[in-house]
């Protein structure tokens, strides 16, 4: 019964570890809460009465918080439906609102919700302000043995930052609106309130535009949005109290645009759709009368179909090559005084802020965009940081300090594939010192999911559970940044959200047994709960390993940042090394023991399994390394050329080949537990 | 290592036990199947050739097929879309046809596939032909131990029946769209062609009305499909080959109807939309003027969003209560010499039929509407049978005689939540002997999905896979009739399923974790494998214990019809019972065993889940009969007073109360196995 113990041991290790089992998951965590002893037990007379008219958004917030509870809960409500208070009595939640938002920035988004033994009380100034306080609520929902129930609970709650966005690239590759209607879900349950559309780039066009119908038929593969289908999202979103910034990126990342009208661009070409990753040459001519003309248009359909105020241009990464190369271009530089590439773009900025002033839009961009002549009255996305060259902690704190209203994005980026924490600690407050007047042109911040690697079926769980760590950083007050609390919640959000239907957990399975060739997917499984996706563009280097339809349904797309086992084993190595602890110990030698087992299993599986057979390298390397730890822990014991060995086999790559593409998150504890072995000799 | 071989054993059974692994997962089987020897293997130079012009059908068949293939082999094509065979070498596909379908009845919908070693050729009359033949070959790719590739082969095939539907009840549950869209791309697989949506009913108008906005408005929670998002289904629908039926039910199950415009109600009343299941009262007025008028001007309307020549009235189930009532309506019937409510509804329906012709429309009805007064050319919709009080096999052989065309559903209602060998026994055209005149008015098929306990999170599993052995009854020649042979297929094509979106498999898991609590669901899922949901309408008997509002996620709501260990323990039982084996004996043992444990497991679980708490009454029975009987195989023995124990046991029902709602699978083999120890002596 080793296993099953061991198992049990590792399905208390929270509780263990931890200590008191925490009742809340909530996150973003409120601003202030105050926890009673009561609690209100859910059973089928729970219901709801609003005190006003009641709107779409509340609506749909107690409709669908009355569905999930029945579905959490299993309680058969008598009572499916919200009603007005005066034809219900004594309801359980009573809602009282002022206002209907109209979803522009700066909207009040508070509310007070109350929970005693037998009533809830929720207020708000507004209706999205009572849709958070039912996000908080489904929350809340916990239980004993016997019942489900709500604590009682007082909480007072707003965003600290009016900007919390989360960007979609649907570019490179294509998501259906299925797939942006989850997303969506998952960002109203954190509260997060602004989806970012990347809409072109330069593997894809991917709006209808009925101006220029060539751009989505000739540059989209046949995959794009209907605007029809466009303003069913848009719709969709403001019914949860999310707005949808769009994006057109103009001038760089333009190969699917010219390949549709190659009539606009810097260089005369035969442009095609791009099918690898990377910066690319073909931009749009800032000189051609043509391009404006081409934009206008194109800006006035497009902007007709996103009531927010805000447009984002795009604009970063172009290396302006096809500029340099062109003696039109060259020859108009001159003509105007635009001495660098970046005053030529400068200029075609301003060309289409003036655009989109006319249709009430502000212009919003990469901060590529700010240079010294771009006006004030435009927004700053940063995204450039150490990593590109600049200050730490991204250009944000230069944009408020120049006048610039800015939104960071910097420190935000999902597809690095980063753990959470490494997101948590990036504040967009936290660099410098600003004036009230500075801080508050920082509006907030964007997790941004670029999708070179990230498909339909895998795209879940590159955005989630991690986002909502990401979502807490720009609701809650600067002050919460304890990263164990916060990984202590994520477990429970990330199970809330695959029950509102986020599929970032189930979809691993059907990853799996593809692999597997629908054989037992176990120690798969096991091996995926220890390994992490290549970091930090590590993956596909060059941009050409993996084109837009190469398959992303590989060991390293089951596997996800913050690796399950991890953090617990990491806990354990701790233990052991300052403590000499004998229980860790056990544990540890149990854990390595089952490490060492995958390779034999998966050899097995791989007689029927071509894609098991990519992996066994990988697996035969931890099997060795298991082996030696195991037997150094039980003999307390490591020999020199153990180590030396060990060091080795930690330290090996895998063969980029076989595109493994994951990494051994176990293995800087693993470094340090080799090491304690000889801290006195060595 | 008892329970690894034990597992081993589990695993291997379907090898063990069926002689030879068949290689071929096709369904539906094809008319004529020649397999050589020889092994196409899948490489990075794999492309696809189009001899004409391509078409949307074809551009969507091989592109979807070349990421698929990427997706399943973990291949990296450097080609990842067909070309014309003018600018590309020596395909590895070629596809040649003739025409684009229409996509009416009776189209050409066959094709020719030839596999060799390097090289396939697909040939058919229409691009629907085409799709077919990619369905087919992505259920032929396999796959040693080192590649996948596909077998050489040669197929030639048709459909026997044109008409292959499978109709989804989107008012009693709301189906958002792209459920829908996951599984019509299920229905092309299985080479199903018609899509029947049944958009009103009771519980819900689920279409946008722009003449009569009140109907939608008032008549759906909300819940409804815009015109816009039905023309993209239409779209969606029409690119994959098959066409959508839309059905708005009259006169009868009108509730939700008559909620919107109770002015044309047989009865004067303030109606409301149901929340129950059920026949119920609410029903137009065929005597007022003011319904054909509404009923016009709606189908003018809704006949324009699809280019099907077909609609379907609905027409069931007018139990004629309210016309009963209606003095006016009793008064109607004697000036116009109708003597019986069947007469009225007939006056009704041919008013109806004349307004749908005027839109060059087929009126079709559930079988209802098939009077003497009717005229010949409706489509009759056969879903009444034995069950119903009518000839074994359903009305539709006395429609065919009568001379209607007709579709058959009696003996498809997936909802009933049988086996698939029990709906795959039915035959259109199985029960009588018919001319060849008769027989070719039985146009062919529907499953048919009714919703009452059926959400968006569970309808994948109770429409797939068995509607797959349904689609083999509508496309295959009728000698295709081996049970045993069609569930080994349906495993394979169960897992294609999964791969290519649907989600029958993978939320399983997430009903069972909502119902641990997130606690481990080993147990609970073990439980699932020999546990059905109660069958033939016995849960929810009375159609008030579930309203529409009520969870859907409950135990009875993970387990499925086929219950995964079913088939192989009634193997084992039947070789234990006739031969006395051995090897069936021991893995007898420890399978009892380990069921023998699931309580001790689940109670230990449901300390944090109360759900699970509903669940221990049932897994303690069964705890209770795998001891006895693990007691008796061990001692090739049983007491009488076990046995009169056992079969108290076997016999018992949980207490309703706490909707459990699913039945132990394994009763009958337990009941023969337990008879067996007492087959000399009782």
């Amino acid at each position: 019964m080793k296993k099953t113990t061991f198992l049990y041991i590792l399905l208390l290790w929270p509780i263990l570890n931890f200590g008191q089992k925490k009742d809340l998951n909530l996150m973003p965590w409120p601003q202030e809460v105050e926890i009673g002893k009561n609690k209100l037990v859910i059973n089928a007379d729970f219901t709801i009465g609003i005190n006003q008219e009641s709107s779409k958004r509340i609506e749909l917030a107690t409709t669908q918080f009355l569905r999930r509870l029945a579905n959490k809960t299993g309680v058969f409500l008598k009572n499916g439906f919200a009603q007005n208070t005066s034809s219900i009595d004594n309801p359980t939640v009573e809602v009282s609102y002022n206002s209907i938002a109209k979803l522009e920035l700066y909207e009040d988004e508070s509310y007070q919700l109350k929970v005693t033994k037998n009533k809830i009380s929720i207020t708000a100034t507004t209706d999205i302000g009572i849709a958070h306080a039912f996000s908080t609520l489904y929350q809340l929902i916990n239980n004993d043995a016997d019942f489900y129930y709500i604590p009682e609970i007082t909480i007072s709650d707003s965003p600290r930052f009016t900007w919390r966005g989360l960007m979609i690239d649907c570019s490179r590759h294509f998501m259906p609106i299925h797939v942006l209607k989850r997303n969506i879900d998952a960002m109203a349950l954190v509260k997060m309130n602004i989806f970012h559309w990347h809409l072109t780039d330069d593997q894809g066009i991917r709006i209808e535009s009925k101006t220029y119908p060539e751009l989505h038929e000739q540059g989209s593969d046949g995959l794009y949005y209907t605007q029809n289908q466009i303003k069913d999202l848009v719709r969709y979103a403001s019914v949860r109290g999310i707005h949808i910034l769009p994006e057109i990126d103009v001038p760089g990342h333009a190969s699917a645009f010219l390949t549709a009208m190659p009539e606009i661009s810097s260089v005369p070409g035969n442009y095609l759709i791009e099918r690898n990753a990377g910066v690319f040459d073909p931009t749009l001519d800032p000189t051609n009368e043509k391009t404006y003309e081409v934009l206008t248009n194109l800006f006035v359909e497009v902007t007709a179909l996103f009531p927010f105020p805000y447009f984002h241009i795009g604009g970063d990464e172009n290396e302006g090559k096809h500029w340099d190369e062109s003696k039109h271009i060259q020859q108009f530089m001159k003509d105007n005084d635009l001495k660098t590439n970046h005053d030529l773009q400068t200029y075609f900025n301003i060309r289409l802020q003036k655009i989109l002033k006319k249709e009430n839009k502000t212009l919003m961009g990469w901060d590529e965009i700010m240079t010294d002549e771009m006006p004030k009255d435009v927004l700053i996305h940063s995204w450039r940081g150490k990593n590109e060259g600049f200050e730490e902690g991204g250009t944000q704190i230069k944009a408020a300090q120049l006048g610039f209203k800015t939104v960071l994005s910097n420190g935000y980026y999902i597809d690095r594939m980063q753990p959470a924490s490494e997101h948590y600690v990036v504040d967009p407050l936290s660099t410098a010192t600003l004036t009230k007047a500075e801080e508050a042109r920082i509006v907030g911040g964007e997790a941004t999911m670029w999708s070179e690697l990230v498909t339909p079926l895998t795209i879940d769980s590159r955005v989630w559970p991690r986002t909502a760590a990401i979502a807490e950083r720009f609701w809650s007050a600067k002050e919460v940044t304890d990263v164990e609390n916060m990984y202590q919640r994520l477990n429970g959000v990330s199970n809330n959200l695959e029950t509102i239907g986020v599929l970032h957990i189930r979809n691993k399975e059907v990853i799996l047994k593809n692999i597997t060739n629908y054989q037992n997917t176990d120690a798969l499984n096991k091996l995926s709960a220890i390994s992490e996706p290549f970091k930090v563009y590590s993956r596909n280097v060059d941009g050409t390993e993996y084109q837009m339809y190469s398959p992303l349904t590989l060991f390293a797309d089951a596997c996800t940042s913050d690796a399950v086992d991890v953090r617990m084993f990491n806990e354990l190595v701790s233990n052991y090394v300052s403590k000499k602890d004998e229980v860790s110990k056990n544990i540890l030698i149990d854990y390595l023991s089952s490490l060492k087992n995958i390779n034999d299993k998966l050899k097995e599986i791989s007689k029927n399994a071509p894609l098991v057979k990519r992996i066994l390298p990988y697996a035969g390397r931890i099997s060795k390394i298991a082996n030696i730890f195991e037997i150094a822990l039980k003999n307390k014991n490591m020999t020199k050329k153990q180590y030396v060995e060990l060091i080795a086999l930690l330290d090996k790559k895998e063969n980029t080949a076989i595109n493994l593409d994951v990494e051994l998150a176990l293995t800087a504890s693993l470094k340090k537990l080799a090491a304690s072995f000889f801290r006195k000799k060595l």
